[in-house]
């Protein structure tokens, strides 16, 4: 089934009747497909569940390529960013294109689908900007990180699975619920990553995330743990390209002072409030979507 | 009406609920509002036309915002672009978060009509890369260049029209197009412009379509009408900041070869056929917009 997800991506992309687009879109790394997963397993009995994950992914795709615009990256998942491989204009460009596409497949579908990924995607742009707004300056402000995260990243994930149950008529509540609380997982299991894995393993620089200015919440838990001195030596390396030594103080640190253990113990928590709600639904594999995210290496 | 489409406008973006976003739009040149002032004629009597006008100047304004960014415009109406003032990625972020949101309010209109609008921000967004594709290198493909502002100017004008008559149920091919020529000589009339206005006037720099390496109509025409020696002479300009001989030069030949009158007699003759196409349709106000428009001055 994902296969005819990535066909009918390919040719939505191809009816614009464009060389150019074709051959750039081509270049786009296709990731995980979480989204389409979670689309395919709740309204696999559905005409229209293929397509609609063709089209959650290609504005998914759209949004990480200005993503990576904004955030200056030059390689995603391991490979050379559209950005870096064909300028910041390009990128822009192309995702405004899927956006918009996507976008008009999407009002093919019925009107209740269409407004629930479209209200995610207003959600996801805005995320977008109150990430940057964030990074601005150190913050320690949790309840505005969790709405930034759910903005940015739960918001598009917690749509797939509610549009993919209206699309049947299924009630959505819980799969909105678990779609919701898989995405917060997701983001704060990315956000622990960004620490504890190797750049070769993440396919991007590590320890990056404060680096740009991103107080996660791993960052979060240890500026609450740390004595007076500590919080001014965290502040101070704010923003900073970091030495060994430095990187191997945040890492000593995030370990002694327990915030790295409790951020796993959070996304774990997110994990289950997911499987608990779709436990009496009786769709098949959403459950594992959630232990295999959560079980990613730490 | 227009000021309930700019109320309109403002309490969309309002609906967001984030203060940064509030602000940074208010910084946004409202411009002419032609695109919701057609709407307002040909649907004026229906109880959706504010909101779909409101939605589609939303999302033309996103477009701007990202147009400015590729062509690295620092004025926009004679104002400091937002690109200008806040930065490129403030206003890519911006542009993405009122196209989704305008996106999501379409999503309650009639399907037929966000059909009709998204199909052209598809478009549109495909003729923005076209345009910046054709201005690599000196071209004299007409029909590229007429296929390329279709896409980038024409397609959400004659979309407005289209998408205002399909709300009222008004048979609505003559406005299709009506909105397609008008669309098409308001591109052209805006080429002109860029050679027989000031910087002034135009509120950007004058004479700056060649020096970007935008082949426009009266370029293609006088490329066509010049001799070998002087079809040298106009290569060696393409992309060429010009010194104010090589300006004057321009706008000599321009002159001599013809090549502004066909121009303004093309624009002429799309007006004209826009007029053609609504003149039976009874709907007041259509005919002065275009003359309005061709008789901006050249």
């Amino acid at each position: 089934m994902l296969e005819l997800v990535e066909k009918t991506m390919r040719e939505i992309v191809a009816s614009l009747d464009d060389a150019r687009v074709c051959s750039l879109y081509e270049g786009v790394p296709s990731g995980k497909r979480l989204r389409a997963k979670l689309i395919l397993k709740i309204a696999s009995t559905h005409p229209d569940a293929v397509k609609l994950a063709a089209i959650v992914e290609l504005i998914h795709a759209a949004s990480l390529l200005h993503d990576d615009v904004i955030d200056d990256a030059l390689t995603r998942r391991g490979v050379d960013s559209i950005n870096a491989r064909f300028g910041n204009k390009t990128a822009i460009m192309l995702g405004d294109i899927l956006y918009s596409k996507g976008f008009f497949e999407l009002c093919a579908l019925p009107s209740s689908v269409a407004q629930t990924i479209s209200n995610a995607v207003a959600l996801l742009s805005l995320g977008e900007l109150q990430d940057v707004e964030l990074a601005q300056r150190f913050h320690h402000d949790k309840a505005t990180y969790d709405q930034m995260i759910y903005n940015k990243t739960a918001s598009l994930i917690e749509a797939s699975a509610k549009a993919a149950a209206q699309l049947v008529g299924k009630p959505w509540e819980p799969f909105a619920t678990y779609g919701r609380n898989l995405g917060l997982a997701f983001q704060i299991v990315d956000d622990i990553l960004d620490i504890t894995q190797d750049s070769q393993t993440l396919g991007k620089p590590a320890l990056n995330d404060f680096a740009e200015g991103k107080t996660t919440l791993p960052y979060l838990y240890m500026y609450e743990a740390l004595n007076t001195e500590d919080k001014a030596m965290l502040l101070s390396l704010f923003g900073v390209v970091l030495s060994p030594s430095q990187a191997a103080w945040i890492h000593e640190k995030m370990h002694t002072s327990g915030a790295l253990s409790r951020s796993i113990a959070h996304a774990k928590r997110l994990g289950k409030e997911a499987l608990d709600a779709i436990g009496e639904t009786g769709v098949e594999g959403l459950d594992k979507v959630v232990i295999q995210m959560i079980e990613r290496e730490f």
